[in-house]
């Protein structure tokens, strides 16, 4: 945890992290502040920790609380369901805000650094996730007791191809691979219908990954990809053989917890070199 | 249609093509045999053409009835599901086969081209669907009452680069794009489920475009992108604005009945300038 004393404003997408980087704040004594949005942000998240509720959308009365609050820092953090962003954009500042992103002429990556540089523009300076909670980042090696075979392997490899090529074109992280038959490629369906697909399509010949890269030319303040215990669940009901993401490329909701789980569904979970 | 008068084995998938292609032999007094397969083959496409029912597996007497019957070109014709390629080569001569065309390290392209070559060294010549039946292939223009707007152009413009992408990886040859979002990036589930997917996560806030574009290493005589009257239905209850495929880079089943279909369901359908 940085040892800033600046106020930190979390805006907080959904899952267990902008609870958990809060209540590290609050233990390290750093000042937070979390922006919760209905439909995305877990309810858990902001128990204890000062907050405002709002919709995506109401982006004026945001940034005067956040302004107001005196945050001065500002982290993206869990994921957030990318339909909503353009819909809930109604209010004046929002629509400057979205006229100024440029809605409709990008992708997923390219809304979010506008975003990004949006909220630049209003002052506030964001910070990864895992700049805030290093423990985050995925650290190279194996995780579980299971190890990928030199089939598993050879799938990862096409998998990160995949992946990247897809991410190059800025549109999803991830990809279900087979044997090199390539069952599944995420949208913006998300990870988990991504894994129900694959698993409706899976052959009983065995094996199945699931990769998970970053997009080369994403900005890792604002959108890395996450795993987590759901993920690991997800992917064995799918009936997957393992995960792989990237080391320094990937953020794990709780590494000790989806070991666990990988171990007790047996799935391997695989954190690849970086540049691999 | 070629004026050749040696006999035209045809590798029968699904969908109405290879029925079309086997009466069009008769017409012109080519001879023709058709090798039908349970689960894909259409029954009606063999009536009245001699032709031999089997499972995608028997591959030794498959090759030893073609060539028995004579047969010197083949043609694979009609959408064929990928997962059964495999499951589905059992016998010896299969399995060399399969050894041959060396599955596990191959995505789709990559078995169909080894397929190729395989019946290539058995004496076999391959031709395209569309050198037989020149009037399937694709010609620039739009084909409906309904244009696309420039939003819509936008949109087919990011599905290209997409479904391009997405080609060179050996993966799928289409993507549904709204608005600038990838919705939908197709991979081993076939263009049907992907756009049902694609339906379910479309806003309200209108268009939408199906784009399918050919893999740029793809061997044409073996796996053009392909479009229907039931492409065009589809695309419609997902409630798509409208489709794009690329002159000489797609097959139309029947042009005719899919501007019928799209001008009833009020929907575009443009085939691209090559190159474009």
């Amino acid at each position: 945890m940085s040892a800033g004393k600046d106020k930190l404003g979390i805006l907080a997408g959904g899952g267990p992290l902008p609870g958990r980087l809060a209540r590290r704040c609050l233990e390290t004594g750093r000042p937070v502040f979390i922006v919760a949005f209905t439909g995305q942000t877990e309810p858990s998240s902001v128990e204890g920790v000062p907050h405002l509720w709002t919709r995506m959308g109401s982006v004026g009365p945001t940034l005067e609380r956040l302004h107001a609050e005196g945050v001065t820092e500002l982290c993206m953090i869990g994921p957030v369901h990318r339909p909503t962003i353009r819909e809930l954009l109604p209010d004046l500042r929002g629509a400057r805000m979205a006229a100024r992103i440029g809605l409709g002429a990008r992708g997923d990556d390219g809304l979010l650094r506008g975003l990004g540089e949006a909220l630049a523009d209003e002052g506030f300076r964001l910070v990864g996730a895992h700049d805030l909670m290093e423990e985050l980042l995925a650290k190279p090696g194996l995780l579980t007791r299971r190890a990928p075979t030199d089939a598993d392997r050879a799938d990862i490899d096409r998998g990160l191809l995949v992946a990247r090529a897809v991410g190059a074109v800025d549109v999803g992280q991830g990809a279900v691979v087979q044997q090199g038959v390539v069952l599944a490629v995420e949208a913006a369906e998300g990870t988990d219908a991504m894994l129900e697909r694959a698993g409706a399509l899976l052959r009983a010949a065995g094996g199945g990954v699931l990769v998970k890269a970053r997009k080369p030319q994403q900005d890792t303040r604002l959108d890395m990809p996450t795993i987590g215990v759901v993920t690991v669940e997800r992917a064995a009901a799918a009936g997957l053989a393992g995960i792989a993401v990237e080391a320094d490329g990937a953020l794990i909701e709780d590494a000790a917890a989806v070991a666990e789980a990988a171990d007790r569904l047996d799935l391997f979970v695989v954190c690849l070199e970086p540049g691999r």
